[in-house]
């Protein structure tokens, strides 16, 4: 059995609070069951070197832990002096995501960068992370068209991620006591359609075979759909 | 006036959060007015090199600001590769503040750590960071009495801190707009029995004379009082 | 067509030269087309010292790029302080690979570490370096059981990678030009028997629908198969 | 008693040596004792980023100590990649102090930088670097004067820095053995006329009351005044 | 005897093979017995801020070396976060010797940087770098008279470099073995005509006399003579 | 005619002051003309771990230059993070310098560490450097021997060093306007006996021949001596 009798296709109890802060342009405190990310979209009207001039915009994001989110704690990245491979690894996941759903075009040459903080960790921090990025992001496009300095919200749809394989059985949205272990950790994030833009599945143990990798896919369709309707449920309130 | 018709002695409204997170020994959220940090404290059984075999304990504590904690954005320390000299001065300041009220020999070979995070900032992260960790630290020293690792809880008293100058004025706990505005800016750290821990006052502007320096340290008595009268009631909830 | 008139499914002509330079355990320059990576795998009788003490062995991976193995020069990283988001993704990703076909516990306390640095890219670094760095693996556990050190070679099986969606066609092993027009760029790491080790598919432009993605391992499946008879070719040498 | 007999309210020796190199627009080889301290103001004609085009000036300053000022050496802050916390905390001190008495309305868009390098440290490196680097700053000004670069020095007084409780007596300009035995640190920043820049208080051991706080400012303004003599009769030279 | 039989004036066997890798403006594997370097040219129509407006061109270089060049593993200069002194020493040595045969006002506003990576390292990998990088500069300014972006080559000849005491016996182009055993080493970096560019011997063990430095200098002179040849021969194919 | 009438084969006035500072084990402030640098040899017991348990001793050195050494204001090297190339360069070769002349075997398993800082630069501050390094060393040894640490010094000579072309002329100890329109600086580290540790010897822009190079060397010898005579009177005080 899953902890708290979770059936395999379920997601924990997800709670999405808006404006949890007050100055960023979109503000989303995120919570799967004990996992809780703050993800705060920030809005800039200029864009990297690179892409100057360009009429276009860009989209980015950062992620980071608080040293005692996890069991025991860990070094401050800042005081270390760098970011590590992990964290790295996550905020390009995380960018990428979040570019896949949005028109740059038409966004003209504005940035959002989204922070993804882990205020508490129990599994699954870049699909929670994702998730209410997109709804921060979401909410600070909002502001721009109301401000008159978009024509429409340019996001193409919403995004999500999540699952894994336990003792040989398919999970959706995996806590930490499934997440250390599992064979399999898998990443899968997808437009509202069930188009992936993002699948990134690792095996950790054993390899997995294609027929896995099909009921994985199979439950993150499942799992998506439940986190868009909290997405759309939040956005709606 | 001040902002919400606060008297010149008056704190903002204070709360304290005890077990904000679940797996620090010590976690409290902690908010004066706007102004919103989370502090966890971590213990190691284990200390410093330069402390090894002498039977004593310490305690150190490290600050961070979230990207977007304030008005606009703020490059991330641990991206941009090292902790700039304000963060520095500050987590010297609380590490400073909390080892005033802990007896280190009675502590035995044990570290404390508290991470002060500043998820919103609204002016006095100081004074609420001080506040914060001296209840969480409070809270991880408990759970090793309850646990048989230390006979007593070997803080002396509570610590805590506030002031400032704007527009001629004494004022206590400053927010933000009071903040930018104010000729002096002070931080003082008193244990309850209205002694001196740390005596921090800068002229911003004008320097201030001794009566300016006494008016302040008044206010910040009271305010100490206050602040404590929330610590308090905090533990023993 | 394909530049060079190549089948959809059909890799490069593929080289593997072993024994490249004199020093390394193992040592082989892979070439797939103009893509170039030397693969050198150094044996440390050491581990780190998380693992000290476990009996268990460690298998790890580094990746550069020379600063002008690309068609304008890139910063040489050594030079600006750190490594990039992009070096850290991939060189995580080689070394989860290449753990995922070694039984560590055989090992004995002994690290493998394996430096992939890129000669001359053109499209495909990742699955050149891994299906390099595999046979590098190989050469190096063959010396130490040579050398009595191993009783036999702890690797349970050939690892490789492969594929992409350009102009709506799903294509094997993208060079350069397809590679910077990609819908989809799609890394697979299966194991001999065709069992997945790890799966990276990222939309960079438009979403990707499930039959993309079957399409896209049928063809990666098709490519390994051809990368490990090569991988053995050069093995039998 | 003291070492050397020094009266509580005693300055050690203070020699300010004025020009001591040759290339900074105010140099100054500053001596409380057996500290030393040089002291180099350099004019650069450009402002931060952020002041530009302000018409406004800015002052600030960098503090170093050499590896062997001390007992024993210090690793080199050069080598080991970034400035400590303490190096930090002393240099914004110093920088705030100087701004403190400086009109930068009237310096028009120029930049002080003040390098203050401890060559021996004997205890009291902030407070003689402070006073030092205000003589050498009052130097450069005056040479801008003489330039026909500004009307008038905009320096608006002199500054300085001072005390101690040791043995739970208040004691004036500690020294090194004198300050490692301390139960509170204090460093006061006054102008000429009394008035208070910076006060800086620490209890290192047992917190300190209101009424040691007021004999500490009482000695610490002797000691100003003191110091102040010795400023005014460098620049008389 | 020297290994292989070599006469104490003679060198290794030199190889240098042009258009190495695709992309770079001059590309060189150059080779001195087991010693291999990659020698890339790059241009930029670009020059450093210092020298914008000037009218002058610049050259420069950098060095690195495989982790696994030499016998034993090297910790990758870019995962430990900076060049170390020699690569810095080198680095500076191999710009220097370039700059020397090169007529920077000739250039106009154009930047050459030559990056020499070293593959296998067999000692003397600084002359070899050196040889090498010089005629893959050559390459890439005879592209540019090629393209019409220089009316002529102006490099002024060409540069080279070797020689060291082992065993009281002066020897050129010191390999691995005799170099790690020599009591002097020492590179010369001469034109064709025998004029002298950089001089740089080091007593490792007993100081040397002057008559040594002669022999020295007539066996570099000869050594030189010898490399030239080769980079004649190269580029003349 | 140079600068102050000085002869082509004359030093600068030379002046060592010994137990400059008052905590090091050796400490001299070297001035050459107005190139003043303060040298302090610390030493500690023990040895870099590379070289433990071998019973034998290392020397190292590091050089740094203040800020305002310089007729304009160079960024702190500890503020920007990292050492530079030139600094690095020069480091090691008043390393290499004082080893040449130690017996290494002879010092036991203690290590001495050099600090050259230079306080005001007017050229030539690498012979300076280690001229007083040298003398700094040579009192740190004799206090090893006063201590009965070491049985005798284990000093073999006294090192130091100096020389240049400047318009077609050999000079001795150049100056830093001679330095900066020099065609060719050299340094060179010798014995007493007149035997080399060190030549290096750069043309910044003519080549140069072999005459020129034998009067460099003749120069560099008769300057050296003038220097040791210099060194010895003060070890002799």
């Amino acid at each position: 059995m899953r902890p708290n009798d979770r059936a395999v296709d379920q997601v924990r109890p997800i709670k999405m609070t808006r404006n949890y802060t007050a100055y960023a342009e979109g503000s989303v405190l995120v919570e799967f069951g004990n996992t809780k990310v703050l993800c705060n979209a920030s809005v800039e009207e200029n864009v990297p070197r690179w892409l100057k001039g360009k009429g276009k915009g860009w989209v980015t994001a950062e992620y980071g832990m608080l040293p005692r989110a996890t069991h025991t704690r860990n070094r401050r990245e800042a005081a270390s002096g760098k970011q590590g491979g992990r964290t790295m690894e996550i905020q390009r996941l995380i960018a990428r995501s979040l570019r896949a759903v949005v028109d740059l075009e038409a966004m003209g040459e504005i940035m959002v960068t989204v922070d993804c903080d882990v205020i508490q960790a129990d599994g699954g921090t870049r699909t929670a992370s994702i998730s209410g990025a997109s709804v921060a992001m979401a909410d600070a496009f909002q502001k721009l068209v109301a401000a008159g300095k978009l024509k429409a919200n340019p996001m193409k749809g919403h995004v999500s991620a999540s699952v894994g394989i336990v003792e040989g059985e398919g999970r959706c949205d995996l806590e930490y006591v499934e997440d250390s272990a599992a064979d399999t950790d898998m990443n899968v994030v997808m437009t509202e359609e069930g188009k992936m833009i993002e699948v990134q599945g690792t095996a950790e143990g054993e390899p997995f075979s294609h027929e896995e990798l099909m009921e994985l896919l199979a439950l993150a369709q499942k799992g998506i759909a439940d986190i868009i309707e909290v997405q759309k449920a939040a956005l709606a309130e």
